[in-house]
């Protein structure tokens, strides 16, 4: 594919992409098709010599897309919301022909320091404290990592080490020493909630240190308490376990709670442990325009990061002259101290992109507006008590609730029904948790394309059908 | 942004990203910004209102270029590598359009089925054995990660984890059983070579177990030998380590060294472990011009990922009456299960593209190429025997050579003048090594844009440029 064919190629292909989303909402949201149904469609090798953009394009439509379940369709009320936007593909479309292993400093200057830049712009409009900014007084600062899985291994790492640091003996024989830390690492416990996301226990697994959900409750709207939590940390104490992580989330993956944070502090301080790490960790491609991936993870002292993942080697250090080298020399931000990767995409253009695209201002319009329609969903749910029970929210954009039932079975039963109902429609997908035993449809409004009309047309699918459940 | 307004955004960005590429080399290849320089360009804070595209547009070529390093110039000879082409471009803005959070088959079956179909592509072409094909003997096949270093993260995960399953006795007291697991977490041992790259390293510091770097030595060209890694393993054993995890490779980081594979597996059958695991991983990002991220890891047995990495949450079982489902059922892979993070980008797509666009004989004719222009240039060095010395290679497109001297000192301070006065002309990139002791530059031939004329002015800068080092 030579210049002038890429041109063709690409133009085409972006007058697809927007006739994809100018009418996105014509497909079904989630894809019907067969397990195993590509395999049916495509060669088992790849072809000998090579084919022409045309065709392959073709097999886009016919072939891809219908494999495709649409995360950016209005009627998609599942999960959380995964956006894009046209600025962020543009972003992905220059860092894509720029592409390089940038995995210090001078293999692409602009890589390190623009991503420090807009993780500052970013910790400013999100309000964080002062310490989360590279500028800030306690060495801080913003890295992009590919997902929050990724974030909470790293930072799972740094806490691991540090706490072994701070309180392991320095004045043990090397045997001593060995079987001291080898005790403590199968006494040491990862702490989450039972809302909390998977990935704190994946990446306990991963370390191979101990996790510990701690059970939340409905009456305290699933959120972790001080009470709970000062309960958990005293029970892992007497069972002579060393709590050292705990994930505290602000919007719970379930229901989108929020644990109280001044809470989590107080019982943590009276716990004594070493200074808190203080990792913040917030996936921009969940609700912030910016495509998959950029999970903005933010430190509190990069120093805890470097000293656990620094790995020197002959061949990263380009100071060629083995002296002094911005990269190297502690002048620059080696990002790769401070993920598990190597080398690093140039994620923060599509960040920049979105962020001077909308500005601030557009940014929060947008969270406010289907916040609102979440707030709307949920009013309207509380105005047909008859049918309705809500169990959580709204909270950021999210209604959990049920359909009510003489029992808990019969509760079950039609909610079930209803959820696998409305989703057959290929109307709305919704998807579904299990909170305290009672099966519930998690509502999201989230999506950029989603306005007032489409949640006005999936609360009434939802009221019809359960109309017709309840009934029958 | 509207449609209009990207689709003006978009053909104005392609037209710039093609004027890019056909005047690369008119850019210096290594950035010459100073640390810094970026923060002395844009603001501190996001604005406010959003901007016209235009400005951010002209922003990229007045303040992002300059920063950037161009890993596609044709005088790029560093490091490796980290190919882009147009078809993959086209690859990563649909897979950005389709943005979606692909934790499980149904959250686009696309993005799960298309990924093995592709990797069963790229194993046939590569001539991988049967057992990593998602339809061969043993349930292996393949899965994209974003770098080399998840994938041997996850690797070595589910290797400790086979190896804890298969050596620790079932008839254990819980206590008796945590006591037994946490000493021999203790005295297991991962090892690589001192040219491995560092990710199996960094793996070990993230699992917090031991490391251990065995030296390989230049008589053996920088690879590892059965008798040396027979000798390796004895000691482990005598001091009560227990070697669990082994990164052989396939050209290594530093000189593109070949381990001998057959002997290591003689030397590990003697050694007599569990079943090896024997994952392969292969960056597609580095020299089949696929842009990054696509770190190609193949596994022998899914269910060794599978049983060390599952996660079961109620919010993603998308069986929305918990009866079967597709996902989570078994019937479909949950790559979710294969790798570290929960959700997954559409890469897949720009593997499907890179391999149908240039097909099997494009792709073997581009690799024959750039070897072939490596075994020009370690032809031209050996005819100047009176100013260089190779001390590997042509390997793989990839010398490793050193300017000569009276002494060793001499000979190392050469190199570094001349590897600095080279970088420094703007016209290529050559990174360097140390080799027992002996500094050296690397000249790698890889890059699509690299042709015989550039390798010939390459070769011509170091013959003058080493020549008036030698007189001065």
């Amino acid at each position: 594919m030579d210049s002038e064919g890429f041109r063709e190629a690409a133009v085409s292909s972006i007058d697809e992409i927007i006739s994809y989303f100018d009418n996105i909402s014509t497909r079904s949201v989630v894809s019907t098709v067969e397990p195993g149904y590509l395999r049916k469609l495509l060669p088992s090798t790849a072809p000998e010599d090579g084919e022409p953009w045309a065709d392959i394009q073709r097999d886009m439509e016919a072939k891809i897309l219908p494999g495709i379940t649409h995360w950016q369709h209005p009627g998609f009320h599942a999960f959380f919301p995964c956006a894009t936007s046209y600025p962020s593909i543009l972003g992905e479309l220059y860092s894509s022909a720029l592409s390089g292993a940038c995995f210090n400093w001078i293999c692409s200057p602009a890589v390190t320091e623009l991503e420090t830049i807009v993780l500052d712009w970013l910790a400013r409009m999100l309000g964080l404290p002062d310490c989360y900014l590279s500028t800030g007084p306690t060495r801080g600062g913003g890295v992009i990592q590919g997902s929050a899985s990724e974030a909470v291994v790293t930072a799972m790492v740094a806490a691991r080490d540090k706490y072994l640091r701070e309180t392991t003996p320095t004045d043990l024989s090397e045997e001593a020493h060995d079987d001291f830390v080898a005790h403590k690492r199968s006494r040491m416990v990862a702490l989450a909630t039972t809302m909390t996301h998977s990935s704190t226990k994946k990446a306990a697994i991963i370390l191979g240190v101990r996790f510990q959900a701690i059970p939340v409750r409905a009456e305290d709207n699933y959120a972790l308490t001080m009470p709970v939590l000062a309960a958990a940390l005293a029970n892992c104490r007497a069972r002579g376990l060393e709590p050292f992580f705990l994930t505290a989330t602000l919007g719970t993956t379930d229901t989108c709670a929020v644990d109280d944070f001044a809470g989590i502090t107080a019982a943590l301080e009276s716990h004594n442990p070493p200074t808190p790490q203080a990792s913040f960790d917030m996936n921009m491609h969940k609700w912030l325009l910016t495509n998959f991936d950029a999970s903005c993870l933010f430190v509190r002292n990069r120093n805890w990061f470097i000293q656990a993942l620094s790995i020197n080697q002959a061949i990263y250090s380009t100071g060629n002259s083995g002296s002094a080298s911005p990269s190297d020399g502690g002048l620059v931000t080696d990002y790769r101290e401070w993920q598990i990767p190597l080398g690093r995409r140039f994620r923060s253009l599509k960040i920049w992109f979105v962020m001077r695209t909308y500005g601030v201002k557009g940014l929060q319009a947008y969270i406010r507006r289907t916040t609102a329609l979440g707030e709307d969903f949920a009013a309207w749910m509380r105005a047909r008590e008859d049918l309705f029970e809500i169990l959580t929210g709204p909270s950021f954009s999210l209604t959990v609730f049920r359909v009510k039932g003489a029992t808990e079975e019969e509760s079950n039963a039609r909610t079930k029904r209803l959820c696998d109902g409305v989703n057959a429609s290929g109307k709305i997908w919704v998807s579904n948790t299990v909170l305290d035993g009672k099966f519930a449809i998690r509502m999201m409004t989230g999506v950029r394309a989603t306005e007032k009309e489409h949640v006005e047309a999936a609360f009434k699918l939802l009221v019809d059908m359960a109309g017709e459940i309840v009934k029958s």
